[in-house]
């Protein structure tokens, strides 16, 4: 699909609804909508008997339609639609929105029937949005073939919507309507037999109405294509704001590592968007408010803060929700507390967040004054305006608008961004919209609460912006030859294989000796020096520790001969593969990290780092990122542990050189690309840190069959 | 104050605004809320010129005044405001709302004016609301002495809401208006001078049309009554929801120990609300919403929901809200799914959240049939029908009320709680209050992601007051006589004298001797058994380990002798009063937890349960609950915190006895609590746990001077 299908799709010039009946209460509302939001061209209906349908002449059939239809809206019984398809080809009409249900949603039957309407429409050239969606509201174009009503007004505006899902699109739409939020284009995506939620952003990213996308995502069906836009549209600046839903833990995958277990699917959808820039918000509201701000404002120069607000209490829940989200309220500097002085009355406290008192209600431009007076603070970045539009329309409404419009040249005119935010979430009015428009008021964020989720998102975001703009993206090693890789037929390593692995190829792996004998044992541990570990080395084991493989603090040549023993018989007795034991020197102290890759269906290799050890069952404190990643990159996540504060020295402990730990892991994430489809997972746990000092202690290597 | 002085201030039946004048706002305001929100009584203007004011006859003097009248509303100047007061209780006004500003908000002149202010009406027998205050709305009664604009329509109804800020009242007003939650009666509290917060939920814990009581809180400043209130009102099954501003760190107090570091003043009110039942939320939004599901649901039966939604896209969302909530989603039980199959659509998926599919356009009463089929499901303790009310008044509005009548027939009939949601946050709009008026429809909770934080929140209170209906309060211990009390003027006591006090009232202390010498030292390890710990035993040195006074692993004499001399130096280099040191046999492993008390000069003696050791500092990981506690109390804490697993005895560790340690924890907090105001601080770190032992190892007691 090419970007100028979705372009002839989005904007035709004329229409043909096929299956119009005054029966339906879809065709009615494609009918209705198309006459009350501004199409300008020609609306045709096709109705079997030719008879009157909504009070307009219809055609009986498609071949007797004019020449020159642009869309075909199809809205016939299942049965018909490749029939209905088949003539709309032949009369040439290029795009198709197809309404109708029944098709992979219900089941193999119409699945198989719509890989038939998918292979018509190739074979025929057409382009199908559809089956089983809503339509789409193109309001820029003032070209709205969508199934359901659109409530009035339909503001045109900078955000561009894509759902996966029909009857959540209403909602949105109502929503972005009652904030007097502006849509660009509306789509509801439906089964996407054709048209790909990926196909869209790319129209969405070339189109210069849109300065903002929100997206509802079911599941990414086309993750490189998703990744490849996202990375274009953070550098472009334009932002992509989604909820993805599924987050709850259904449908975490149960994996063979710890690591396994603990990578649900979301987790790494989480990692994904926050390496892409992509905005993840949880609630319809955020989706809309987030994406309206930043249409709006787009990118902010920083996370600093100065809060003009008429209430002292709105300024305490704004320095608490602040505090959650990262924005920042820095304390003013000395001549802006002289200037907010002169301005505020005598009896307000002048501090960040300002509060200008119930003077308001006298002094009408004293918010205004106020911001003026903060604005030039070196230390902000920005500057929020906490003041609602009026709801009711006043006996009197010039006065307002006037006040409206002043607060708007100032706004306007200001050299720093300013966020207008009301105090809580209600519909802007019809007034209020109407003082908005005729004073060229900015869009004003949805209350406290909603604002500054949208704020600390919205500086999250800018940041990534900016350094995408800098930044190219890590390198993908390129698979090697010289890779030694297992037989076909294997399936996993275990410590003794995955051990020398890692160490052949730069990673360092504690001393370890693969002994078959007791007295063997004994020779290395005494080349080794005590005190030593035995571990049983056998396939098929994963955690030798359950069942006894593990001996550790051995002391002398009677305690390794006893040990040597012990785990060998572990290992038999768990019918294992006995390849006989690992002599390694004992490791005290330091921190135990927990490295994993593991393979997503969807996204590929997923790198897992955490506290490792014991702990990594008890507090799940890991973080991910989806490969490939730089040595910055794994700075961040390390730093990004709830735990983070091991690696500062604390009591006395060796401070941890993170930079040799990111270096390490870095390398272990190249090794596990290069090694490419044959790697399933790959697990350090634990990996020693004893200040830069970096070391694995155990591994295993999971494969994939002949890839 | 007494009820029957709140009683009295809310329900005048006649009203004098004294500084009445048309150059005011407030009076403009306060004069047209009386008007047109429904007040019967006479309205008495009081300006000292005694020209018509707001177009009426106004009196120059109060003395002037007819006889009874009920409520003095005063808006003059700072200066004349004690004045008037002496003239309101010379003509026998009972109750004052005070508007006038300039008092203790302003400073100490401020608060002096205050203090006489208050001397004043006690004297004369005045009860106050105020200063700088709005004054009140009690829309049960339609009297509405309130000196901001009330927008219409004012919606009486069962939420009775308190604020201690001004301008945000009218913000939570018009939200709650917009999503047409009616209120009983709403009090903007201003400097509390008399009539203070807890004085008004009082009164809405007796007033019958009050439901559920809303809060806006800055500081709670009667902590003891606001304790006894919340537990009755708990009992009661009268909800209390909240906002505390306050919760970002800045307040938090820096103590000696490491509990008082973590212990932020906004911990203790989250520990001292989830104790009492009071509902803490962080926006306005969440306020009003879950105010007014608790009002009109009750208590709900349990967590287990059935969600009847028309919309895929929503109950996915709905199941995701739903984890973070806690709130359950069971599958249906196969006559469950028999019912519904007869109901939805043949391609609809039958499941709970159940979606019956955009078919609801076409079949009207598809939800509500949905509804009726789900209903009896044995494994649902309520239901919530995911739908909006209408928003634009079609042509035929009759056909719609029509459906929402028979709609509300279901839902007021059914025999489990039907809860009504709507899919995103936007107001209710004059046709759908319109609606809901005709026909009785249920209030509809605003939007999925709000709806959600409510729901969850109403759950947990419900199980709270169940369970406070058959519990009784843990029974404070009284101080005892034969507490062994340290002089007046210690500070602290650390180790050595801690455990021996510890050990002398039943709490179990690792052996310890205290020696004065290396041979002593030596003497008492090996009585002990090797091998030890010796550590410096000396006064004003809180963190031994952090000066070298501590030495572990100590496994004969040599060892012993000298690390009896390196911590006792360690202690005189340190510039401490040294006794000696403590000599203790050697414990390892086990796991190290956190027992803390401190004094939160609000709340009294609370009490941290966290892991101990090295990890408090690393995770921050502590439970609080206010004094007093009982067992099960302590048994929630320790199964609350994030390292919990632990207990479990995890890779072969021995799982915790935690009846055992609640039982020891219990014990340590019954002791604090015999201790009194005397008690500052009292910290065991580590309190090592293996299976059933319980041991504490170091301990610190910090006192108070002469309570």
């Amino acid at each position: 699909m090419t970007d100028g299908h979705a372009r002839q799709l989005f904007n035709p010039r004329s229409i043909a609804l096929v299956g119009a009946t005054d029966k339906s209460r879809w065709s009615w509302n494609t009918f209705a909508n198309l006459q009350l939001h501004g199409f300008a061209g020609p609306v045709y209906l096709v109705n079997p008997r030719g008879i009157p349908v909504h009070g307009q002449h219809s055609y009986a059939r498609i071949a007797d339609l004019p020449s020159g239809v642009d869309l075909a809206f199809v809205m016939v019984p299942t049965a018909a639609v490749l029939g209905v398809l088949g003539e709309v080809a032949d009369h040439g009409i290029p795009s198709v929105v197809l309404l109708t249900s029944g098709f992979a949603e219900v089941g193999d039957t119409g699945a198989e029937l719509e890989r038939q309407v998918t292979d018509l429409a190739r074979r025929r050239g057409l382009t199908i949005l559809g089956p089983n969606g809503n339509g789409y509201i193109n309001a820029t174009a003032g070209i709205t073939p969508y199934g359901l009503p659109i409530d009035n007004p339909l503001r045109s505006g900078p955000v561009g919507v894509v759902l996966q899902s029909g009857a959540l699109a209403s909602s949105v739409l109502n929503f972005a309507q009652s904030r007097n939020v502006g849509v660009s284009l509306l789509v509801s995506m439906g089964n996407e037999s054709m048209m790909s939620m990926t196909d869209v952003m790319r129209y969405l990213i070339d189109d210069d109405a849109t300065r903002a996308i929100a997206l509802f995502i079911e599941s990414v069906r086309r993750p490189v294509e998703f990744l490849a836009l996202a990375r274009e549209s953070l550098v472009k600046g334009k932002p992509i704001v989604a909820i993805k839903v599924g987050r709850s833990r259904v449908g975490a995958r149960v994996a063979k590592s710890h690591t396994g277990s603990m990578v649900g699917d979301d987790a790494v959808v989480d990692a994904v968007f926050r390496q892409n820039g992509v905005i993840r918000v949880d609630s319809l509201e955020d989706l809309i408010i987030t994406a309206g701000l930043l249409a709006e404002s787009g990118p902010l120069p920083g996370p600093r803060f100065g809060f003009i607000t008429a209430s002292g209490g709105a300024s305490e829940i704004i320095a608490d929700r602040a505090e959650d989200e990262g924005i920042e309220i820095p304390e003013f500097a000395p001549e802006t507390v002289e200037r907010l002085r002169r301005v505020v009355p005598p009896f307000a406290a002048i501090q960040n967040p300002v509060d200008v008192t119930g003077y308001v209600l006298i002094k009408r431009d004293l918010l205004r004054n106020a911001l003026m007076a903060a604005h030039d603070d070196p230390s902000l970045d920005a500057l929020v305006l906490v003041s609602d539009l009026p709801r009711a329309e006043p006996p009197d409404p010039a006065a307002i608008i006037e006040l409206y419009r002043q607060s708007s040249a100032v706004l306007r005119g200001s050299a720093k961004p300013v966020i207008v935010m009301g105090n809580s979430l209600t519909d802007i009015t019809a007034f209020g919209r109407d003082v908005a428009r005729q004073t060229g008021y900015p869009g004003v964020l949805g209350g406290i609460h909603h604002g500054l989720t949208a704020l600390g998102r919205a500086v999250r975001w800018s940041g990534l912006h900016r350094d995408a703009l800098h930044s190219v993206a890590p390198a993908v090693p390129a698979p090697r030859a010289e890779l030694e890789l297992p037989d076909q037929m294997e399936s996993s390593w275990p410590e003794h294989r995955a051990g020398r692995f890692l160490a052949a190829h730069g990673i360092p792996v504690v001393p370890s000796a693969l002994v078959t004998g007791p007295e063997q044992a004994v020779r290395s541990a005494e080349a080794l020096g005590y005190p030593v570990v035995v571990k049983l080395a056998a396939d098929e084991i994963v955690h030798k520790s359950d069942i006894g493989g593990v001996k550790v603090g051995l002391r002398n040549a009677g305690e390794v001969l006893a040990a040597y023993c012990d785990v060998v018989s572990a290992g038999y007795d768990a019918g294992a593969d006995v390849h006989g034991a690992l002599v390694q020197p004992q490791r005290t102290g330091g921190i135990e990290l927990l490295i994993g890759i593991v393979t997503d269906p969807a996204w590929g290799k997923v790198l897992a780092v955490g506290l490792g050890g014991a702990w990594v069952e008890i507090l799940n404190d890991t973080a991910l990122s989806v490969l490939p990643v730089d040595r910055s990159q794994v700075l961040q996540s390390l730093r990004s542990l709830r735990g983070a504060r091991l690696f500062d020295g604390p009591r006395g402990t060796e401070k941890a050189d993170l930079d040799a730990v990111a270096d390490m892991i870095a390398s272990v994430a190249g090794l596990a690309q290069r090694l490419g489809d044959r790697l399933d997972a790959l697990e350090i746990n634990p990996l020693l840190v004893k200040g830069s000092q970096v070391e694995a202690l155990d591994a295993l290597i999971t494969w994939r069959h002949g890839a």
